[in-house]
C-alpha cells in the first residue's frame, strides 16, 4: 500500500474511528531529466521498490516494463506481507535487499529524514549511493517515468503521456481514482455503514460509465496504450481476488462485465502488463494484512484464474497498443513471476 | 443458524482454537400421526420457528409451504440477528411472538429443559399449550412433515419423500450436506488455512458433480421436486449472497456456473421457494452476527439481484414439479417477504 494511513488500517488501529482517509505522499522530490530537484535521471543510480501485491506501486512495475527501463531502473520487490516494521526483503537471500542493504524500507526512509513520522509506502525510488530515499510520490512516479526518463527509454517505447492528450488522460484518470483506484478502499475500510455504502455507490456508478466508455474503444484515451490505461488496470486486475469479496465491492465480478472483462484481459495479455502481476502476492498481502477485516488471516483459494488467458477479441476495435511503437521484450532474468502467482 | 456451535460462533468465542464441528440436535422428539413420543400431529397445536436467515430453518419454511400447512402449524419469524440471548422476537409488536407470548426462543427451550447446557437453534417446534420446545432437530423436521403430517396436507400436495425413491434421496442428501450444506460453514468457519482448503475443494468438487447430475435432468431424484431440492436450494440461494464472500466459497459464483444457475432460479420462481426468502434478512444475518469473521459488521450491497427473476428455460427438461400434485397457494397473509428482501 502506499501511505500512513494505509499502514494504520493494516495495522488495524484506526478502525471503527474516522473515515478512511488516503495521506498525501511526505516525500515528492521528482527525478528529473534537468535535475533540478537534485535527482537527475541517471541509468543505474536509482532503485525502485514495489511491492506487487499494491495496485500504486504496480503502476510503476508496467510503466518501468513498457518504456524499457528495467536495465536503467532496478527493481526491489518486497515481501507481500508486512510486519511491525512494514515493508521488508524476506524474498531475498538472507533477508536483505541485495543492492541497498536494507532489510527494511524504513532504513532508506530514515536515511532520508531522521524520525520520519508517516507510513513507509510503497512505490519507493531510492538513491543506490546513499540508501536514501528520493520520493514515494505514487501519483507522479510513473508519470515522470513517462515523460522525464525519456533519454533512457528503450526505442520503441511508446508515448504513454502524450501532450496533446494530457488534459483528456488527467481528467479521466481523476474521476477513476476518485470512485474506483481509491474508492475500493474507502468501501473495504469504512468504518460505518453509510460510508461503505457511499463508497459502493461511486464504484459501480464509475464502472459503469467505463464499461460504456470502452465498449466502442479499446482503450480509455485516443488509440493507443496511456498511463490511463495503467492506473485502471491495477485496481481492475485485483477486482475479482480482493475488492469482490474483501473490500465487499460485490454488486457483481468484473468478469460478469463482458466489456470491461475484455478490456482488463486483452490489457493482461499484453507485454508488460500481466507479466508483472503476482496473485499470489496480490490475495496473501489484502487477506492476511489487513486483520481488522479478516481477522484469521484466511487466504482464499478463489477465485478461478483460467479465464485470464481466454480470447479476449478486443483486437477487432482495432486500436494500436504501442502507436508508432512495439511491445516490449520478454521480462528479465530475475524478474519473472512465479507459476504460483499466475493463471 | 441450527445449534450449539453456530451460536458460539456467531458469538465469537470459540475462534481460532479448534475446526468447526456441528452439534447434533439435542431435542429430537418426533411430532408423528401415532404420536408416539407423545407428540401427536394435530392442527393449531404447534408453531414452527423460524429465521428466514438461516438455510437449515428455510428447509421447513420451503416444506410448510409446499405442503400447503401454513393453518394447521403457525409461524414465527425471529429477528436475523440475534443478541447475546440468541434468537429473539423483536420483528413482533412489543417485542414478543403473539402467539406464545414470549421475547426470546429460549424461553421455549427453558421451558422444556431447566438449566439446558446447549445453544438454542432453529427451526424449532414449540408446543402452543405449554410454550415448551418439543424439537429442534432440524434434519427430522422436514421429513415428518413430509410423511407424518399427511392428514392436514392441503389438496394437490407433492410427496417430497416417495418411498421407493427415499434409498437415492437420502444418498444424495448426505453428500451435498457434507459438502456442500455444511461445507461451507467449515469454510467459513475454519480457524486455520489447511481446513478452510479442504472444506473449499470438497465444496467445489460436489457442486461441480451436482453440476453435472443436473444438466441433463430438472430434479436432483427423479422428475420431480423432492427433499433433495429443497436441501440444496437453501444453500445455494445464500450462495453468492454470503457464502461466496463471507464465507471464502470463492473459486466461483454460481452465477457462473449455467446449469446451477438455472437449476436455482428455477427452484425460486417455482411457488414455495423464492417467496420464503428475504435476502435482507440472510445478509443481515450472517454479516452482523458473525463478528469473528466480519468485525465491522458492515453488510455488503451486493450482490445485484435482478438475475433471480430472469428466465432459466429448465421447463425444457421436462419434470413434473409436482409429480401428480399442483402448486402451492398464495403465501398467506402477513407471511409476505418485505420488498427489500426480494430481487
Amino acid at each position: 500500500m502506499s501511505d500512513a494511513q494505509d499502514r494504520k488500517q493494516d495495522g488495524n488501529t484506526s478502525y471503527g474511528h474516522k473515515p478512511f482517509k488516503r495521506s498525501r505522499s511526505h516525500f515528492a522530490d521528482r527525478i528529473t531529466a534537468d535535475g533540478r530537484d537534485g535527482w537527475p535521471v541517471e541509468a543505474g543510480r536509482y532503485r525502485l521498490v514495489v511491492s506487487r501485491a499494491c495496485p500504486w506501486a504496480s503502476r510503476a512495475l508496467v510503466s518501468r516494463r513498457l518504456l524499457g527501463l528495467e536495465s536503467a531502473l532496478s527493481l526491489a520487490v518486497a515481501d507481500p506481507v508486512q510486519d511491525d516494521r512494514s515493508w521488508r526483503f524476506t524474498l531475498d537471500e538472507g533477508g536483505k535487499d541485495p543492492v541497498l542493504g536494507i532489510g527494511y524500507l524504513s532504513e532508506a526512509y530514515d536515511a532520508r529524514e531522521r524520525d520520519y513520522p508517516g507510513g513507509v509506502s510503497v512505490p519507493a525510488i531510492v538513491d543506490v549511493p546513499t540508501r536514501a530515499l528520493v520520493t514515494n510520490d505514487y501519483q507522479q512516479i510513473t508519470l515522470d517515468l513517462a515523460t522525464e526518463w525519456t533519454g533512457l527509454h528503450r526505442p520503441g517505447a511508446p508515448d504513454l503521456y502524450p501532450e496533446r492528450r494530457r488534459d483528456e488522460i488527467d481528467s479521466v484518470m481523476e474521476d477513476i481514482y476518485k470512485d474506483v483506484n481509491n474508492g475500493v478502499y474507502r468501501a473495504g475500510f469504512a468504518a460505518e455503514q453509510g460510508e461503505y455504502e457511499a463508497a459502493y455507490v461511486d464504484v459501480f456508478r464509475r464502472l459503469d460509465l467505463v464499461s460504456e466508455r470502452l465498449d466502442g474503444q479499446r482503450y480509455l484515451v485516443g488509440d493507443t496504450i496511456t498511463e490511463a490505461d495503467i492506473r485502471l488496470f491495477t485496481t481492475l486486475v485485483r477486482f475479482d481476488a480482493v475488492y469482490h469479496g474483501h473490500f465487499k465491492c460485490n454488486r457483481s465480478k468484473l468478469a460478469e462485465d463482458p466489456v470491461l472483462w475484455a478490456y482488463v484481459r486483452d490489457l493482461y495479455q499484453t507485454p508488460g502488463f500481466g507479466d508483472t502481476v503476482d496473485f499470489d502476492h496480490i490475495k496473501r498481502h489484502y487477506y492476511g494484512v489487513h486483520t481488522g477485516i479478516n481477522p484469521t488471516g484466511i487466504v482464499p483459494l478463489g477465485p478461478d484464474l483460467s479465464g485470464w488467458t481466454a480470447p479476449h477479441h478486443r483486437e477487432q476495435l482495432g486500436g494500436r497498443p504501442f502507436g508508432d511503437g512495439t511491445p516490449p521484450g520478454r521480462v528479465p532474468p530475475g524478474e519473472e513471476v512465479p507459476a504460483r502467482g499466475r493463471p
